[in-house]
């Protein structure tokens, strides 16, 4: 599975001493051809680590043959001299594999403002290069973890032969227009840079990003997708973009329900609205109103804060035609009280949220979390 | 102290039995003249109370000569039924007092979504009509408190023998454009509504309008200012405005402070803005960002979640030109490691955050406050 479930692709995951825990914290992932076309998406935030940097260089050339990863540190927030460490760290790879150091991407998580200990990353990059296989997909996914509390991988196969694959890490700073994540996805079917971009935007749009755990956007998301053309097969672009789909809708659940210290997955859905763009400017502010998802902590249907994060929007509404539905009993109708509150039963992990702002045909879903103690305890310490 | 600490006015708070725990929920203010001008702003939220739809309307007269204020129930989302339930009590405070119920003002907190007890909250009216006293004015600040653990009053003084002074609660949904929170301020100054609308836009801007405890925009936050002219004198505009934002800001601090569940207080100053505008963006950004506020409460001087933040707005800045300090220690040059973070003493309860843009001379302060399992607990279990 993971990024090795497509042929063309090995990869390693090892313990560099990056981390002090002595995990593993390096992961290396190989496209052996015989195409390199890749795309990527990034953060938006406006502040970004030395590895997005680097890697939206790389990816201007809509060529991959390596990635480099690392857990046990962002190199976020380093200047010029953690620019040199990922430009270092490229440059191994490339001696190691006989490629191009343009051709390497890298990306690294961990905290912000701290530099990488490169004597014992570049050696590190030496070592996993001598361990690549096409089965170390799992270790690789392994190795890029932090705070997660199980690795994530996923799968979907083509008609014709292809597989699309891949892996994530995250659990904190989930955001807005990115989770806090590393995505490495691969494939073998034959497509070009080009049409490796439009499927990942397209299928980012609507999985990557509709997650919000905290609102928090981190400084160094990084979503790659690598083809090799080892299939020999050109997909149905559809087909294609559908794959790809899933692939990331399904890693993007993984992420929301290993976010930091969360007790309850949120589904909010936002009806009848009149764009779509309405639509998820409402659900994110629902999903990040703070008093509502530690509501949600406490099993309390408290629709008055749905209203009330609503209000916050531009979105066309009118206060008094507004229903919400707290897994499935309308408890606000019309703006106001609706059926009784004690119908509601939210003992389970998976809460829905459906709020219906009767303006129109229009609609998206935003998955969050609720906010508990776990999670103030997980922030509060987590540098320390 | 409290809204009688100008002359003209009385005031009375009292037990009506709109909140279970029997404790003081009712409060009224009477401004006995000679003059009734009035001002007043309200939540941006674009779902509000009835009594905000109400005092909205009483305010557009620019003359109040009453404000009935109860806890225990915010009268927010309850449809006609709830503007009805309004408009009755405005009537009944007139009816007591020989006034129009349109000057009568109106003011609701508690639980949204929660038709009110008129049975109780009516008699309450003519209850506390029947005690009001030129000492009355602690016992409304202490009839308005919810979650507030504390009353808050302030009180300032003119130099030609006129006082501005009021009352403040608001403890959780402290937010961007106005905190959660019901404020009615007092002036025997000679001043008409013009004149007070825009003192008081002027005043809240910098005060109320600059505390974000959790982000989150209540449907019911009212801010009123009467005056009654009792010192027959008109005051210097200048004069007025200062103690009118003197007063704002004392209350605006006691409400941080008071914050639910929060155990530190967080001071955060963005100086170097191209405009007052972006620091003010900055500085919401900053105070809102949950790991941040989390790494405060862990006594963590994580620099790298303030340039996280700061990344996430559209303010004029180079994240390389960025300096941070957290209480005086510049942790963070050029947007990358300043000054060894274990200078940084966060034991005390006020931390104070300084971003410095490099983009420009353009100041302003937020203040905050840190986010607690305290703060989870006391939101998870609010309702039921």
């Amino acid at each position: 599975m993971s990024v090795t479930a497509a042929k063309g692709f090995t990869a390693a995951g090892i313990a560099a001493g990056i981390k002090d825990s002595g995990g593993e914290d390096l992961a290396l992932v190989v496209n052996n051809g015989p195409c390199r076309a890749a795309a990527g998406v990034f953060t938006e935030n406006r502040v970004k680590a030395a590895p997005v940097l680097w890697s939206q260089q790389v990816l201007k050339g809509g060529r991959v043959s390596a990635v480099v990863l690392n857990s046990g540190g962002a190199n976020a927030c380093t200047g010029p001299l953690g620019f040199q460490d990922t430009h270092a760290t490229a440059e191994q790879a490339a001696a190691a594999l006989g490629h191009s150091a343009a051709e390497v991407a890298v990306c690294s998580t961990g905290l912000i403002g701290t530099r990488l200990p490169m004597d014992k990353l570049l050696p590190g990059v030496d070592a996993a290069a001598g361990r690549l296989s096409e089965h170390g997909g799992e270790k690789a996914a392994l190795a890029i973890k932090t705070t997660d509390t199980v690795h994530k991988t996923a799968v979907a196969q083509g008609s014709s032969g292809w597989t699309v694959g891949g892996m994530a890490k995250g659990a904190g700073m989930l955001a807005p227009s990115l989770a806090t994540m590393l995505v490495v996805l691969t494939t073998d079917a034959d497509l070009d840079s080009a049409a490796l971009d439009e499927a990942l935007r397209e299928a980012t749009r609507t999985t990557f990003d509709r997650i919000d755990s905290d609102g928090c956007l981190s400084t160094n998301d990084t979503v790659l997708l690598l083809a090799s053309g080892a299939a020999e097969v050109v997909p149905d672009r559809g087909e294609f973009a559908e794959a790809l789909r899933s692939v990331c809708d399904d890693l993007a659940q993984q992420l929301i329900r290993d976010a930091e210290g969360a007790s309850k997955d949120i589904r909010v859905e936002v009806r009848g609205a009149a764009s779509e763009a309405d639509a998820v400017e409402v659900g994110r502010s629902i999903a990040r109103n703070n008093l509502l998802k530690c509501a949600v902590h406490g099993e309390d249907p408290n629709w008055g804060r749905v209203l009330s994060a609503i209000g916050t929007t531009g979105a066309t509404f009118e206060p008094d035609r507004i229903d919400v539905a707290v897994n499935g009993v309308w408890v606000c109708q019309n703006g106001s009280v609706g059926e009784d509150r004690d119908k509601v039963d939210m003992r389970y992990r998976e809460v829905r949220i459906t709020a219906d702002l009767a303006a129109g045909s229009q609609s998206a879903v935003i998955w969050t979390n609720d906010l508990t103690a776990d999670y103030v305890h997980e922030n509060s310490a987590y540098s320390s």
